[in-house]
């Protein structure tokens, strides 16, 4: 399946002209052959917008997931969105897949929120391994800081994930997540990753851009620059297969040993 | 501490040409400053010396072990140095820590072996986190493809350990593990990393080099190419005390979401 992501921060603060970004990216994706496009983190919104989240914060089935659902029926292929997500009285990190016929496959609520500004506008999930399957593939959802976070990724890999999507607003100085612990995630569990960053300066914080989409060997199949940038690379189920036979990584663990620490 | 890494593979099948490599190194690690030697996997021996593991096996108290001593003594610094370790009926693959004065400080048997050769001529040991103490820093033992395991290395970390110690064997086409796991391994874990492999060729397998000494930020502080080469940096305990409080991964973390995967 050819993946693409969007490099981008949008129009932040504006949903209809995130939508447009969006529909606009879909359809270079759908030309260049792509069954899927990523987002950057909370892309629907923006990140850096202070109260606004709260207020442009959308149910899983809102109308902007209505609008999304027909850019991937328009152009043709699935898309996973970043947003902030309603659930009654407060607001989940989240991203959503919506699969090429418009139908809302899985959502996932960001459970590793990064620093104060996340921690005062978000409730963290608590549902570590959302996964759905897309073209023949286990695809999996966890968003920015999460993947920073050797165990959890592992726990996808566990699961059977073979594709992790992961939108993002990595951040100077912190560059070497997206250049060197993406590709390590990828090759360390033996499956793809799909790392879409924001770009930029927003608020106090200045986007890194790099987003890639790495494979189980830990190469960078497609890497973005530091501007608005789309970018696609392909995964390779049998590709996947024969490394996963020759770096047994799962089958060689010794959870036995991996217990909680002395106290 | 300044940490001298030795790559070497030295007289694969003399343990007395290698522990005149070994003095001889030390030597010069110690008029480099190093307070702290390690060498490679299995550098006692070799590494693909087939049977002869187990004839040149030896106690973690015996002659070699009594050579190694007084080689830290004579040069006034700590040496880790892997071996084959005798235990009764099996062999393990062993990495021992000798403190400048002589004292055996800690002795480790790597869990994770490595493909059907290591398999063949190694049980496999059952004690994960294995410390010491060493010039204000806790230091950790591990071997080779352990390091690969990201969940045991942050068993490490949720035990303390400051400076993790690998001698290693890592072969083409493994190179990506010396130059992008290793660092890795020590951003996510905010730790050292003292990696000191092989180099050359050895029966069917053809080792890396590529030693390196990573910091918290998962910067090499030192990195050896791919011959004999002795190299060193220095671990800094402020740097990594403010590198911690920079990047709260160990307290960031949400160990109730990272159980078991579904059966």
């Amino acid at each position: 399946m050819r993946t693409a992501l969007l490099q981008s921060s949008g129009r932040p603060g504006s949903v209809a002209g995130n939508l447009k970004v969006l529909d606009e990216a879909a359809g270079r994706a759908a030309a260049a052959g792509a069954g899927l496009l990523v987002t950057s983190e909370l892309f629907l919104t923006g990140y850096a917008i202070g109260d606004d989240i709260a207020r442009l914060a959308e149910p899983a089935d809102g109308d902007a997931a209505d609008a999304v659902a027909e850019t991937a029926v328009r152009h043709g292929l699935a898309i996973a969105y970043s947003y902030p997500e309603r659930a009654g009285d407060v607001v989940h990190n989240s991203v959503q897949l919506i699969r090429a016929d418009g139908t809302r496959l899985a959502n996932y609520r960001k459970t590793h929120l990064y620093g104060s500004f996340e921690r005062e506008h978000f409730t963290p999930g608590d549902r570590p391994v959302v996964q759905a399957e897309l073209d023949g593939l286990t695809v999996g959802l966890v968003i920015c800081y999460d993947v920073e976070f050797p165990e959890y990724v592992r726990a996808h890999a566990l699961a059977g994930t073979d594709l992790l999507l992961v939108p993002t607003a990595v951040m100077h100085p912190y560059q070497f997540v997206a250049e060197s612990v993406v590709p390590v995630r990828a090759f360390e569990n033996q499956m793809y990753i799909a790392y879409a960053n924001r770009v930029g300066t927003e608020g106090e914080f200045e986007f890194a851009g790099l987003s890639v989409l790495a494979g189980p060997d830990g190469v960078a199949r497609a890497r973005a620059g530091r501007g608005e940038e789309l970018v696609w690379a392909d995964t390779d189920p049998e590709f996947l297969a024969a490394s996963r036979q020759a770096n047994p990584y799962l089958s060689d663990r010794r959870p036995e040993l991996y217990g909680p620490p002395p106290a």
